[in-house]
């Protein structure tokens, strides 16, 4: 029942690598623990660091008093924010969210305000970690205790306190009109809005309306590895930084406008990262490790522990959001209205907007109104989590178009492929949909042996949801050096996350006609390779991938030159084909890829090549879960009984990896939909900051995920590649949640749906004689 | 009188930036220590490894017992021949000697005989370097001791004992006749000739004719480090190996050919190196800690002593050469006959066939006769060493032709230029000399306060040599990255020795107009770059830099293109002036290359190019050694009073660097002339295998060496460069016999010219009362 089917896809009908399952190149290395990650760092003359963190959710800073922990013995250096230059007396500009140099040093070391419980203020470098752990505690701060926001709802009335007493609310993306509150003094960092039609008449035509509010909690990425840095400052200014990132090139610039040097000032080395899932990209400990070095005249290492990780590094946004749709009796929807609350953390840059722009996006509705708030709050910063602020806005929508289905009579997936987007319906920022997969998802679902079996059993049901997400382009570089025994050497530097490797060597291999164990690949520094955008948002195998196949193109062209070089024909006259360079003026003359190789330092000398890649039409992703599950009445547990992903894949290039991001983002889904979630006391402190009181599913809570690939081709990439990572993680919530509705009845509107509040929802049914 | 005058070359006339002096990039690292070498490297697990070698010169091997070795605790692995698949029964073919990796196997690990004293046999890796020596002391083996052959007069004699029963005499480059030893068995690999005109009627024509006999003995590059190694051979067949070389890419096929693996399952990554000068070309301990680590399935490190280095790599050939030179009065040479037998140590491949070409290059001769013979004996196989097989050549036919200029009573520089080969005039091989600076140098000699300053005292003479060598093209390659911030990476694959990373960066700014500190320059591993020769051959700064330089024109046209986008222009109609773009349309449109690179995600995304060279016009370097000496007639000890170097090295990249090459080839030149020598015992051992031993040259024995840097430009590089690491080497000896002669009146003809040796001379002049 949930194994996964093996068949040909359409890539492995077109191509000849992409779409099969080569065994990844740092197989090896990753099953036998061989591969170095972030905390394996081992420098001669290394030190160890340990960071202070603030016992407080809300504080302001009065004095720091480091003269104990420096006067400890072992004690090489201790680090504040006085030692960032980047951090002064001015105050924050908030308008800029997205990588603000001067909010991550402030995350990174506190200056003038703690502003969640775990917040760094402090680092000390000593020769052991237990000399450093013991002079940190050695650290006095002297605070005045401020009242902790801890909810998004307080945090927006109007006499909240204030967490950064000149935050006004930015106005983002509005049309036509002006809020009311741009420019106000309020823990609203943005409001973001997007008008289409006039709801107002649409819900007037519809005829049944349904309207519900929702709420969702902090959750983490669970990524295993923590977060670890390790800096070496020289005296010639030279900084290296050796760390488990999803972005060596992110870390590096970063760091630098942290610190205010150079970008090439700084060698960041990518050691194998330990999952990140959007936890990886902005930097906490790199800085740090470099202020400290710089003052040790050593290298420096910090490691967090688990709980510095939970309460130190950002989850994603808890949400109130309020959802309404309308229809007529036919399933036309006829105008929806979402309202949307994330909470930021300690600094503005939820990802609401996202949640705003990709929450109805399955859906073609002429009369939309959305409004999106950030909202700051005493809580941490939150980072970005696989396909950020998307999955709450899908868990309300989701949700609330199942029961409107329900209202209105029709089958759940007929209802949905009434109002599906399909090529050329705009999007809510007016901006039209290339071609997309929305319909191919909706069919697949209704065709599926999982959807047409029938669910048999008391207390069982079966829940369906679509996810949408937007996909990343971003730039990527590649190069590529010929072996004279045949093989390519390919550079990239994109982190590996979830095979990357294979995946982008597959495309180049692809091109010259070799297969995926000719290219050797390698992820470079940033001394080492191109600019390379993050490993995230699904643009890595798409993006690098882009780079690789025009490296590969090159390498092709001047193979073609070496060839008409020797035939005295044109390399325009010499054709690639299966893997062997033919001249069309004489069809005898025949070259393998290999022979070329293995005689180029004959004909001209190295071959090499180096592209870089700028996708503009990146092409997004829908996908689908559907999911059976069994309420128990008495102790409230949720259990999964069968799931299945669909997914629209573009081109599966090595289906075993797209099978595994699939089920990768349905786990996590379902982690998030029924047991995940910060537990804040009422000051702020996490309660459950450890991997025994935070409940990750394991595999034991669930079934194996049975994946559907879909694969509408992505017209902007080559081989029709669409990015797979993130969008398996939208739908889960809400399909566990109509699920739940299926089995026993109630409807569930707030994450996660544990056992109390299962039971909660039962007892009120029950009370309500339903 | 010894310092270096520093003055406008003509490089700083043409160039922005080749020709200054910027401080090199690893020069923090170098200085303080904190640069990693050979021995350096530290993995977890990593085992130690060391060598069991012969105690004979010459033997068979009857029998190997590993299992008392093998039984001692903390011993992990210990291989022999058997190890190496490549080593079977077949006997080797020895007509190929260039990078033969049957040999370079046979010499890394003995399999049926022992060629010399100190040749490898076995290698125990253990948990301790402690372990692993008492382990290789347990191995047992069981030999047929044979006489060893020492002396290369005495190898070439017909009743000789035959070092290597199978070899015969290989013909090489003979023209016109075949010679009656060619397919001989003998101890002569090969025989090399070279005829032009007609010799005995140039010889008949001449009015005088000098003929002289000279022997040198095997000199060791004697670097400061010595080799080490460490392999860690993955269970999926992937092999790393951290190894201080002058090329990754020669010790990765090297490796790769001698384990019978694909070159792609190596990876070499280089460490720096403390010095190479030829020695750390071929592979020795690579193969064997790759095996070592195969078997005990962790990483492995050998490090070889300095009496290992010694006895068990490579020094020069010692030679017997026959020079006859004949002349005009008027000081036209008529003829030349030259004679040349060099040892190559156990295995075929003596630099003789350098030594042949390059002894009488300065010199345009119409009848010329070279016979060059490459003789086995049982010493270490001899490795490349600076300016391979020159020096031995130059000490002859400078000696030679010194005397000759004394007898005809002809200055020796006008004597010199007399002759002195130009533009067209065709060298030993046929091919004609291209732009050379021969003349420049001899008439900078002439014209040098050192040459015109006479010179006083007793016991004092000055002398002066030319030198020539070919320098070396192959091929390289280069991969340029913009930064944002302005800057740009340039990754090559050479191996740093004597600032070629630095040289190489300063031609990539030269045609970007940036600075020589806005490259930031790294040498990549086997996997990073695409393929480069080695450093050697003075190589580097030459060819690597063309490929730097192409792949920097690449980034040029890919910016212009970038502003063509923006002025709406085409990239033809743009000119790049001091560092700015400049619309020829419209002289208002600049841009500076920081703003394209600040820009450049906007326009299209990370500018990167790849290129490799594969020069053909190589260019070639003439040098001079002009030096005054002190003899005392007590001790024999000549004292080096006042030296300076001449050569013409193209164009200066980085005048600093040039100097230091110059001084450093004259140095080690002074003390291959004065102390250096391989003392053997009559079986074969040698006697004086450390450096307190083996007398180099400090800085107390020496004069700061005075340069005189020439610039003709090489038509064959962009800026007019020509390999400069080598050529200073060639002339010392012969000036240091012919000012030894100045200043005494004995001509010494064997190196080294010890104390021993010139008293023995003096006593001799003295017997025979001149």
């Amino acid at each position: 029942m949930t194994t996964t089917v093996e068949r040909p896809t359409e890539s492995q009908r077109r191509f000849k690598v992409i779409g099969t399952r080569p065994i990844r190149h740092d197989g090896l290395g990753k099953v036998t623990g061989a591969d170095r990650y972030g905390a394996d760092v081992q420098l001669p003359g290394m030190l160890h660091a340990k960071m202070l963190r603030s016992p407080h959710a809300h504080a302001r800073i009065k004095k720091i008093d480091t003269s104990k922990a420096e006067a400890l013995p072992g004690v090489k250096a201790v680090v504040t924010s006085r030692d960032l230059p980047i951090i002064d007396d001015k105050p924050i500009d908030l308008a800029e969210t997205l990588g603000n140099p001067r909010v991550l040093a402030e995350n990174a070391l506190a200056s003038s305000k703690v502003l969640y419980k775990g917040h760094a203020i402090a680092a000390v470098a000593a020769t052991s970690p237990h000399i450093a752990e013991e002079a940190a505690e050695l650290i006095e701060v002297e605070y005045e205790v401020l009242q902790p926001v801890l909810d998004v709802r307080e945090a927006m009335k109007k006499d909240a306190p204030l967490i950064h007493e000149k935050l006004t609310t930015h106005e983002v993306q509005r049309r036509f009109t002006r809020g009311d509150d741009t420019g106000v003094i309020s823990n609203v960092a943005s409001h973001l809005q997007f008008k289409q039609g006039d709801v107002a008449d649409g819900f007037s035509r519809a005829d049944v309306v349904v309207e519900r509010e929702f709420t969702t909690v902090p959750v983490h990425q669970g990524y295993i590895e923590p977060q670890a840095s390790t800096a070496q400052w020289a005296p010639d200014g030279h900084l290296t930084i050796w760390t488990s990132s999803q972005g060596s090139f992110g870390i590096r610039d970063q760091t630098a406008a942290i610190l205010g040097i150079p970008q090439s000032m700084v060698k960041v080395v990518p050691m194998e990262i330990g999952g990140g899932f959007g936890g990886k990209i902005g930097t906490y400990l790199d800085p740090v490790a470099a202020l400290l070095s710089k003052k040790a005249g050593l290298p420096v290492k910090i490691v967090m522990t688990r709980k510095e990780v939970f309460e130190g590094t950002g989850p994603t946004s808890g949400s109130y959001m309020r959802c309404k749709i309308g229809a007529r009796r036919d399933g036309t929807i006829t105008a929806a209205e979402f309202y949307l609350a994330y909470g930021a953390g300690a600094f503005p840059g939820s990802p609401v907007g996202a949640g705003a722009m990709y929450g109805l996006a399955p859906y073609k509705i002429d009369n939309v109104l959305i409004d999106a708030y950030d909202v700051v709050l005493n809580n941490p910063k939150v980072a970005a989590y696989r396909a950020p602020g998307t999955p709450q806005a899908a868990f309300a929508v989701e949700s609330t178009l199942d029961e409107l289905a329900e209202k209105l009579g029709i089958e759940p997936m007929e209802f949905r492929l009434t109002n599906a987007v399909r090529e050329g319906d705009r999007q809510v920022n007016g901006i039209p949909f290339g071609s997309v997969g929305c319909v191919e998802v909706e069919e697949a679902i209704k065709n599926h042996p999982h959807y047409r079996t029938p669910l048999n059993g008391a207390n069982r049901g079966r829940g369906v949801a679509m996810g949408f997400w937007g996909n990343g382009g971003m730039q990527s570089s590649a190069t590529i050096n010929v072996n004279t025994d045949g093989t390519i050497s390919l550079i990239t530097g994109s982190v590996d996350i979830g095979g990357t490797r294979v995946a982008v060597a597959m495309q180049a291999a692809e091109v010259l006609g070799l297969a995926a164990e000719d290219v050797v690949p390698t992820v470079g520094d940033t001394n080492a390779v191109g600019w390379t955008g993050i490993t995230g948002g699904s643009r890595t195998a798409f993006s690098t991938g882009i780079a690789a196949i025009t490296a590969a193109e090159q390498i092709k062209r001047t193979m073609a030159e070496r060839a008409a070089l020797k035939w005295e024909t044109q390399p325009e006259d010499i054709e690639f084909e299966d893997g062997v360079f033919v001249s069309k003026m004489n069809r005898e003359d025949r070259l393998t890829f290999k022979e070329i190789a293995a005689s180029m330092m004959a004909t001209g000398g190295p071959i090499t090549a180096s592209a870089s890649s700028n996708p503009r039409q990146v092409g997004v992703s829908f996908a689908a879960t559907l999911v059976d599950v069994e309420v128990d009445r008495e102790t409230g547990k949720v259990q999964i009984l069968r799931a299945t992903a669909f997914q629209d894949v573009g081109m599966a290039v090595h289906p075993s990896y797209v099978e595994g991001q699939m089920q990768g983002g349905t786990v996590q889904g379902i982690g998030w939909a029924l047991n995940e979630e910060y537990f804040f006391t009422d000051d702020g402190t996490m309660a459950n900051s450890s991997f025994l009181d935070y409940r990750m599913p394991t595999s034991l809570d669930l079934p194996a995920i049975d994946t559907e690939i879909i694969e509408v081709p992505n017209p902007g990439h080559p081989f029709g590649v669409r990015g797979v990572g993130e969008v398996s993680i939208v739908a889960p919530m809400a399909a566990v949640a109509n699920a739940i509705h299926d089995a026993v009845g109630i409807r569930m509107t707030s994450l996660p749906m544990s056992p109390g509040e299962v039971l909660k929802a039962l007892d009120e049914q029950q009370r309500a004689g339903k």
